[in-house]
């Protein structure tokens, strides 16, 4: 078998068999396949495409090329969310506590932000002393003892997609379905969980920027996990605006707590309903509707509350901020960005508000870069909103009071008034499974 | 400017404007710009194509990348020829002293061979003594005095040719239209002659299967051209079956002698008759049938034949081996292959007798191979012809007597006899311009 051969058949439309791709990771994997070739067959593959059985034998061949968690101690109970990603989305903090409240068992490993979109590991870590790298086996002990663990992604586990995506960051050829659909599935398989819920976002603040195209990212993931015999459900979700009012590490804690104190934005706290019943009939293997009353009653009787308090607790963090959630609005300065007319707000543009709370320093540009954790932007008012001239629009929070100009003239561009009142957007567009 | 950008507009299919193009030739020359971002943009380019000023910007590049011949002390007599490679293809070693013999200037520089088609440089070689390697200056003035010198690709003309080359051979992106048409027309343009007369080769035995891409291949040579105001004309040539009845170095030689000595096998000497008419009537600047009438009289009178003898003396080689051709013939083994049936020949398959050579020592499988000059394979008929059983089909020459085997092997599948005689085929399929 010659890597020149399997090449030349992508570029000309080819489907490669299961052992023509476990020849390209192994090799890749070896240094015996160098980049230049790699990055030849991934950009053939994202004009060309995949058929679902090659995006099969990428996910599975990436699998295999490191380690696997094993999580049948926890039976048909353990079950892993992910989002593909947005501004705002502080969902696994609000419902990983519940439905571990509930009696699932989420054991879930988890990204840094990069760019506009954050990461659930910056947001944890934004509680005072929360460990989010912990060894495997206290991991597993804390899933199987409180139902609830999150850490940062292993190295150890597909090792071939982590090189891989560092190669396509830097050659044009990220933004292809095939290669994010396996991506993505090659990961949660190998952490082990039985059922997966996927939060897919579409919208100017998402890397799908067309809702047909998230359907389909959506439906090739669901047939990926059938063929590991996992069972899967999608959400595909409006990311046009930010999620919930908050975005910034620390911010984005107090909204969670808010949330799961029976308060919070109710496109947000519907969504963490949605995902949370979704994990939970998964898990359990009950009814969506039972599942919903069970996730409902979760959140008005503190249980899920509780349950983030001790898991904060579990992983090394100062629980009591819990209690007093105002301490994670702490950043040194503050200011008020306010309407310069009247009217309806008829756009936040998600990506916009990400890059302003980069630029007040809650993001980073490169992987090294250090963050600000209470650093963000606080919305007063969304998407729909009646607003006068002079209200403020959001408060923006920033260590340093020298980083307020760029993100307001990113602010600036983001949100549109008009006298008109917009249209009502769903936030949640389908639920596939 | 960013290279990622550049990548993700070809990949989408966008065009690249003149300053892109240039940024990533320069940026691959000054190694700012590694192998895996280029193959990304190679692949993107094969699968996308490019547009006609895509492809001028691009040769121009190149072209601007190294140094660049001035042939102008010759006025407009420089005439350059070049082939897309085929088996048998002698065609330098006879055109070349004709239009040199009736006053055209041909300055040019050819490659070796590599894998089933024959290099001219190696041809050469096969002459006793014969020098590839000359000077600048020399070449120059040797070109001036007697009108022609044939040398070895120079490492200074269009090296951004060169090193892109040789990333598309390890990526499966040689097959493109616009890269071939602007890799073969960069080193042309580099080469300084103000006409150049190409021989585009299609068939079995050629790397364009089909007439259509032929056509589509010689047209963006003849655009490019025309946009560095060169006078471009463009034969679509036959290689379905071997060029005339040598395959091998010192066997090509002697076959080269027999059409300048006004023998030679008729679709050969047709072909030559052509390539050198239009060199000429270029060179010259005069009427294609007076140009044909000056090259027919060139070999009836052996005016291009004494120009042979003179050319190969200018370069170090013993021209009395034209005198006495039969020394090209003198391979230590020589075997006939028989043909096992009676009927026409309706098929001799070029690139397995250009294999069956390089099996007996003609060719290389890698650029360090050397080479036995000396072996080859002569046929005795050609396509169309009628054969009996036993009859000796053609004569395989070598250094070596246990190398017949395997290229006896192939021929058994090169020749195809059948009852029906074939249809007739022409050699010369159109003349663009």
């Amino acid at each position: 078998m010659r890597i020149y051969d399997i090449i030349d058949k992508k570029r000309h439309g080819g489907e490669l068999t299961k052992g023509e791709i476990d020849f390209v990771i192994s090799g890749y994997m070896k240094n015996e396949i160098p980049d230049y070739q790699i990055s030849a067959l991934l950009m053939a593959i994202c004009i060309n495409s995949m058929s679902e059985n090659e995006v099969y034998y990428l996910t599975d061949s990436m699998v295999n090329s490191g380690e696997c968690l094993n999580l049948d101690m926890l039976g048909d109970l353990s079950v892993d969310k992910h989002s593909t990603g947005g501004v705002g989305d502080k969902t696994t903090l609000i419902v990983a506590p519940i439905v571990a409240s509930l009696g699932g068992k989420v054991a879930k490993m988890s990204g840094r932000g990069l760019g506009f979109t954050g990461g659930t590991i910056d947001k944890l870590e934004a509680i005072d002393g929360f460990k989010t790298s912990i060894d495997k086996a206290d991991f597993l002990s804390q899933v199987e003892n409180i139902g609830i663990c999150v850490i940062g992604q292993s190295q150890s586990l597909a090792p071939a997609d982590k090189k891989l995506y560092a190669l396509r960051d830097v050659t044009a050829t990220v933004e292809s379905i095939p290669l994010i659909a396996s991506s993505i599935m090659s990961k949660k398989i190998a952490s082990g969980s039985k059922s997966i819920v996927l939060d897919v976002k579409v919208g100017s603040g998402a890397f799908m920027k067309a809702k047909s195209d998230a359907s389909l990212l959506a439906r090739t993931m669901i047939e990926i996990g059938k063929r590991f015999s996992r069972n899967v459900r999608a959400l595909i979700t409006n990311m046009d605006v930010p999620l919930g009012r908050c975005v910034g590490n620390a911010l984005e804690v107090w909204e969670a707590i808010e949330v799961l104190s029976g308060r919070g934005e109710e496109n947000l706290k519907n969504l963490c309903i949605s995902i949370a019943s979704n994990m939970l009939s998964c898990s359990l293997g009950i009814g969506e509707n039972e599942a919903t009353l069970r996730v409902n009653d979760a959140i008005c009787s503190k249980k899920a509350l509780s349950k983030l308090k001790e898991w904060v607790c579990m992983q090394g963090g100062d629980a009591s901020c819990i209690e007093n959630p105002s301490l994670f609005l702490n950043a040194k300065y503050k200011k008020e960005f306010k309407a310069t007319n009247s009217g309806y707000i008829t756009a936040i543009n998600a990506q916009m508000v990400g890059t302003a709370c980069m630029a007040l320093g809650a993001g980073r540009i490169k992987k090294e870069d250090s963050i600000d954790k209470n650093a963000g932007v606080m919305l007063n008012y969304n998407y729909g909103d009646y607003v006068s001239k002079g209200d403020p629009l959001c408060v923006l929070y920033s260590s340093s009071d020298n980083l307020f100009s760029e993100a307001e003239g990113l602010l600036y561009s983001a949100f549109e008034i008009s006298e008109q009142a917009p249209p009502k957007k769903d936030l949640i567009l389908e639920v596939l499974k």
